[in-house]
Parts: structure tokens; sequence; C-alpha cells
């Protein structure tokens, strides 16, 4: 970058600082907590390569970084209010590339109600790496949880599942059932994987309902091994009930079906839900304009989640995906 | 990294888990805030031959990090409670790094109180990369803002200045008076260099007497332009009242003095201080153990900051350090 850092602050961040950002004319960012709400906080890293491609759209990579650390606080039933950014920049990252990174954040800032409280550019060899710091409010004592759900919980997932991963296989011209799509459906699979869609119009039926839930960003079957292990209970997945992208037919291909399954990048909702609030969750979900899907359930003891394929056991050659070797801490 | 993250989530980080980090197996933390105090947030990212040396020991590197961020809370005022860390290893980083990295934060959560929320770790080409996000607490609308000085305040500034510029000069082996220092001194210098010292112990008396605050990470006469700016007010540094580390004699030497006056890593705190508490300011400084020298005064107007030395204007050949083309946003 040419520029001059306090030149890039100056035309394209400080239009993106909300209150208790002092417009960036301060060391640090002031958040007022409600007494009734604690706060909830997450952080994630994207990283060329790992979690985009280095040719993707600067405002798409931008709405990405943001919208994965969304996606964790919708999980927790939580709503955004702000988030720091860390922006790693290339040595040849240009003023071009940071204009229109600074505008998908604004596009996304208006959509989710958020802004940028502080943050920190610098200039490495190879970039952009971006990490972002996101803050949710959420009602006293009743963030949701990975850990809580319990044996005979049923669970859930919203919107559908491997569309992302789909995306990212078209990007790369990977072979599959993908490939045969409409081309409207294919824009669509590659958008998901640049673009996911956190379910915030989720965290209300969540508080309200969920034993337990995260969002899905490594793989369903990968994750919900997660969930279930945090809530010491086994876990069975229905492969015929988990909703798949309208019109990707895998036709019983088990390496297909898999990776749709553990192929990550989904930033979808999977919870855990008492039998005695299932209809209060389809309810809300629906009134909240979410669809969700009963996939499976919890059930007593432990071990990895046995998925199933119209009642036989589904054989997987992968769990997880695994981004470089990215996990969530 | 051969290692699994799980496993390095396992071994190294879950121990430096706090209250509301769920010891990681959650998607986010949570962080009660009182209802008599704000939370002030920073982030502050440091990458390999930028902000540290490739070759500096794994330890001092993630204390660096986390302190620098703690710099930021203590000159807004705020005392630290916990930290968000994401964590990009380089793809040949070993597991020793990772422990003896850990053990570094551990040191130092225990030396100021604070505890690990959540974090992400990720694989790149080229690491490490370390970002921070720091959660401090202040009393409600006590926080000390970069902007507030007025026109007769003095400045002050804590510690001495160009320690951590020395230390960098010698493990660059850079020509200058501090190649004559006896080892010792040197040892410290390099020391100041690599783990910076928070100066939190002064930030009660910044809540109760200053107008304005930052902490001197970029050298400290382009920060006092920024603070200065910030204030909309000149200022005016006497450079024979800086403290300087002791036994380093300029000899009156322009390129030594710039360098110390500008050579940034200083991680000490510049205040503004209404007249008539100043006396105030230096009794609590006094009793937190803190030294702190008065070394200027903020006036009315703008402009860069002026640099007198012995009464007369002292020409400086650059005002701030660049790391890369760091800057705080």
């Amino acid at each position: 970058v040419a520029l001059d850092e306090l030149t890039v602050i100056e035309r394209y961040f400080r239009p993106l600082a909300g209150e208790g950002a002092f417009d960036f004319f301060d060391d640090a960012g002031l958040l007022s907590v409600p007494s009734d709400r604690d706060l909830v906080v997450t952080t994630d890293m994207v990283a060329a390569g790992v979690h985009f491609l280095p040719g993707d759209p600067p405002d798409s990579i931008a709405r990405k970084a943001l919208r994965v650390n969304l996606s964790d606080l919708a999980a927790k039933g939580a709503m955004p209010r702000a988030y720091l950014l860390s922006l790693a920049l290339g040595e040849r990252t240009g003023e071009a590339w940071i204009e229109a990174f600074a505008k998908g954040l604004e596009a996304d800032q208006r959509e989710f109600s958020v802004t940028l409280l502080g943050g920190d550019t610098i200039v490495v060899a190879e970039g952009p790496l971006i990490s972002i710091a996101a803050f949710g409010l959420v009602e006293k004592g009743r963030m949701v949880h990975r850990f809580g759900g319990r044996p005979g919980d049923a669970l859930y997932v919203s919107g559908v599942i491997g569309a992302g991963a789909a995306g990212l296989a078209l990007l790369r011209h990977e072979a599959g059932p993908w490939q045969k799509l409409p081309n409207e459906t294919r824009k669509w699979l590659i958008g998901r994987y640049r673009v996911p869609e956190p379910r915030l119009a989720l965290a209300p039926a969540l508080t309200a309902c969920a034993s337990a839930a995260m969002d899905i960003s490594d793989g369903l079957v990968g994750d919900c091994d997660k969930l279930a292990a945090a809530s010491r209970c086994s876990a069975e997945i229905a492969a015929e009930q988990v909703p798949l992208p309208a019109g990707l037919d895998h036709g019983g291909d088990a390496a297909t079906l898999t990776r749709l399954l553990t192929g990550g990048d989904d930033y979808e909702i999977l919870a855990a839900m008492p039998p005695e609030r299932e209809a209060a969750f389809r309810n809300m979900a629906g009134e909240a304009g979410v669809p969700v899907a009963r996939i499976g359930a919890l059930g007593a003891g432990g071990g990895q989640t046995q998925v199933t394929l119209a009642g036989r056991d589904f054989p997987l050659y992968q769990r997880a995906f695994v981004h470089g070797a990215r996990r969530k801490r």
C-alpha cells in the first residue's frame, strides 16, 4: 500500500465509526452494557487461501469476515452491537481493494445494525488477513451454550446444509452434481460460500427454546460431534432429513453426500431442543422467517455422531472440513 | 504445525481460560459488566518483522502482544479484565514455540489479573501473527480520552522515553551510544523492546487528574502530535526534560536524540494535566510507584509539536516511527 494509513482511516474507515468509537481519535472504544444484559464476545480470523480465495471480491471478503462472527453471536442468542477490526494488508494491496472492502463493511453494518468500535491496520508480506472481534448483547443469564443438550433432545438445523461446500467446489472447478445445476443456482451457491447468512433472526427463538446451540462452520457432522461432546451426549443424524440445496441430487453417491454434510462454510445454526419446546421453536422460527428442520436427536452416552441414510448406517470418509488447520477455540 | 489444533487448545490454551470462557467448549465468551462500570475495548496486532524480530523468544512475543493492548487500557484509565486471542501460526511453527508462547501468556495473566475469554487459531504460509482484543473496566463516564486537553495543560510522561528504540537498535546492531553501555544496561534496553511495561498502576491517577492521555507506541513526538490534534491544541516539548534511559548520553547528537524521541515501542503514558491537578497527579503517581516527569505543555492553536533543546528549536529528521505502515485506528 502506497497510501499513508492515516489517510486510509480518514477516507475509508472513519465513516464506519459508531457510538463509543470517538471517530477513531482515541486509543480505544467504549461500550455501554445495559444492566439487564450480558455481553457476548467472539473472534474469528479469515485469511486468503484459507477462508476465501485470493481473487474473491474485496467487499465479499469483508462481509464474510464480519458475518462469520455475527453467526457465532446468533448461535448464542445474542444481538450484535459493535465490532473491532484488525486488518493485515498485503504489501501489494491497493487503494481500490481497501475502498471496496470498506464498502462491504458499510453495507453489512446497515444490514445488521452494528458499528465499528476501533481497530488496527498493519502491512505484512502476505495478506490480506482479517481478524474481527464482535460484541453482542443477550438478556442476563440467557446466553445459549454448546453444552446444555440432554438425551432425548431433538436436533434442528436452520436453512440448508452443504451450499457453502458446493459453492467452494464450483469455485475450484471440482467435479460433482453441482456442475449440472442451472447458472442461477450455481451463482447462488458461490454466493453462499462467499457471503454467509448469519441467522440473527433466530436468536430470540434460541434463547426461548434451545438447550444448546452452535453455528455450523466446519461441517455439520464434525460440529454436531462438538455439540454432543460438550453436552456429554451421543448424537444421531438422519441424512435424508437434512435439507440440502434445492436441485442438488446426490443420487445416493456417498462422496457427494459426505461432502455436503461435512464440507463446512454453512454458517447455519445447529440447535438441541427439548421435545416439549419443539412446537414453540418451529412457530417462532416460522414467524422469524427462518426455515428449520429436525434432523436427528441427542442420546445417552457419547462417541461420534451416528449418521444414517434411510435407516442404515451411512459411512463418512471425513467428519469435518479443515480450513488449513483452522479450529475454533 | 503437525499438531491438531484441538490438541493445541487442550494442551496449551485451556489452562488460560477464565470466568466466562467456558473452558473453550463454546463458540463465544461471556463478560459481565458491573452496572457502575463502562467497558473499554481495544485491539492491536503484532507481526514478525514488524513488531518483533523473527528470532525473538516466543514467550516475549506473547507478552508483548498482550501488553501493547493493556497499555492502551492503562492510558484510558481502565483496569484490564480479559482478552481474546487470534493466532495465525506459520506453517513451520512447531509445538515448542506454541508451548513457550502460552507460558508467556500465563505469566502475564497472573501478573495483570486478566484471563483469556476465547479466540481463534489458523495456519497461514507466513506467521506468526497475533491479534489481541482486550477488555477493561472504568468507572462509568470516567474513561480518559486523547481529546480533552486544553491550552495551558502540562504534558507529562511516565518512565523513560527511547528505551524500546535503543533496544531495537541494539538487536539490529546499529551504531550509536547504546553500543557503549554496560552489558546489563543493554540487556535491560532489549528487554524493554521485547516486553513493554503497561502502566496500569497509573490508571487511577489518570482518571482522577488527566484531561487527556494516550500510550506512546509510535514515538513520543508523533504521538504528541496526535494528542494535541485530537485536543485541538498546539504542543511544546522541552527535550532536556524528557527522561531518557540512564547512562545513555546522546552528547547533543541530533540523530541520536531524534531516534529516542521518535523511535517508538515506549508504551509509556503521555498525559495532559490541568495546572491545578499537577500536584495531585505527581502524588498519586508517586504512591503508585510510577515515575512521571513534566516535559512540556499544550498551547492555543494547532500544528505539529514544537520540540526545543535548551530553549532553541530542535530539528527532527523524522516525527514518528513507522512499524511497516502500522497505525492505530
